[in-house]
């Protein structure tokens, strides 16, 4: 039996009741670590709080079978940050569950595509999300613009989800085979909104004000105690520190009346 | 001090252990009951297993501002069926706590808009959302077309919300001033078919395919013990039995290769 647990954005407390009782429940208990991770909670702590061991699994591991094979014959959860399928990898052990006729069950929670709402925008009113990854001197994918643009051109809102980089290992040290991970890298909001005007500068597409006046509300940790959010433009937001990761930010469309007072609760103060 | 505390989809066990634990603290707990409806748990069962009593507020009740006059003084808990910022009705109770000087927070958990992707559709490939309503004989909306023809024109995913009607009182009742609710309604998959095709068949602009061609994939009570997903053309899934309450659907864009496999586990037979 293979049970997918969705953990939720914020710490240890985020797991559902019945999430919790797969746990309970389970003769190993897997934690996926390279999609994403908990804002508040590392894996020594949710064994402490579930008093069971948490392995962490990072995608080798998930990916080599390992996790999947022990769930033929024992009850597996793989614990994941946020909901379940927010991640392809997700969906890809449930068809391998299938294919090897594994039961497989999920258990839902909150993710950043639902939790957003949190931001004063409503989430009926958001577009495609898109996804920013960090670029290197000679990959800088922008193929994200064009879904940008036309959320903008339809006036409704964009979820930016930004790059995370765990476990990653230096072109030098790949080459000379040697497995030195990197110290994981998020980007933050201010690189995001670097990123985005860049593209903007070049593309001149008018998905977004190349000047920056375009309106966006920047969250961080969303869910947890220390939860930030700022609306402003993407230049007032250039100057604010959100602080530690996760970071996610919005690019609004057009802002309806019933979505007006509650996203002013986050603006900064006007000079 | 107010919190609103998301529920999930399923049953009692789906609130996370930080809403559970907000349960427990408060001194008034109020279910919001218009909005959605909890799939295999009503109040008796959140009382019997919270072990605290939980009053059933509805739209008239929390409007008028009873739930929040509570919260001045005391520790007031409104549960939320899905997630807290599914219906505007909650963003404005944000909004008038910061008025009044409550303090608020929020207790995030799955939605149908992140749990959807359980589908085998990715998440990130879906467009806005839209919501049907029951049409009457004098009121038919079909403004959402236009961003249905959007999303399907870029090739990405619809989800398609529909209609609760809960304490209604019919339009001859109303006249004469008799407070008596109708039974309460639900959009089914195949009403929702119907009133896609019907309205492509006026408007003519190609959203979908006016002979129910169109791939979509209809899912009953995600989260539940009894979810059911089925994926087909919309023309085959009008003959599919999706059972109780509550019912979404998702009118597929183009399906990706590392969608097809999870998405197909869903497939009815072909014939």
């Amino acid at each position: 039996m293979f049970t997918l647990v969705g953990l939720g954005l914020g710490d240890a407390s985020d797991i559902t009741l019945k999430g919790m009782s797969a746990v309970k429940d389970a003769d190993i208990v897997f934690l996926e670590a390279y999609t994403s991770f908990l804002i508040s909670s590392n894996a020594e702590e949710l064994t402490s709080i579930y008093g069971k061991p948490v392995v962490v699994a990072d995608r080798e591991m998930v990916e080599s079978g390992v996790v999947l094979d022990n769930a033929k014959e024992k009850k597996v959860v793989l614990l994941v940050v946020g909901d379940v399928f927010g991640a392809t990898t997700h969906s890809d052990l449930i068809v391998r569950c299938h294919e090897q006729g594994i039961e497989s069950r999920v258990v839902h929670n909150a993710s950043i595509i639902n939790a957003v709402g949190c931001c004063g925008l409503q989430l009926y009113r958001f577009g495609q999300v898109i996804s920013l990854c960090f670029w290197t001197e000679t990959w800088r994918p922008d193929s994200w613009y064009d879904r940008l643009k036309s959320n903008r051109a339809a006036g409704i809102h964009t979820l930016v989800l930004l790059d995370i980089k765990v476990k990653e290992i230096s072109d030098e040290n790949l080459a000379r085979g040697r497995v030195i991970y990197e110290p994981p890298r998020y980007m933050t909001i201010k690189q995001a909104l670097e990123q985005l005007l860049e593209v903007e500068s070049y593309k001149k597409g008018g998905a977004i004000a190349a000047d920056g006046s375009t309106f966006a509300v920047g969250v961080a940790r969303v869910g947890s105690q220390t939860q930030k959010i700022v609306a402003g433009s993407m230049k007032e937001l250039l100057g604010v520190d959100f602080g530690e990761p996760l970071h996610s930010l919005v690019i609004a469309g057009d802002v309806h009346e019933c979505e007006q007072e509650h996203v002013n609760l986050f603006r900064l103060p006007q000079q």
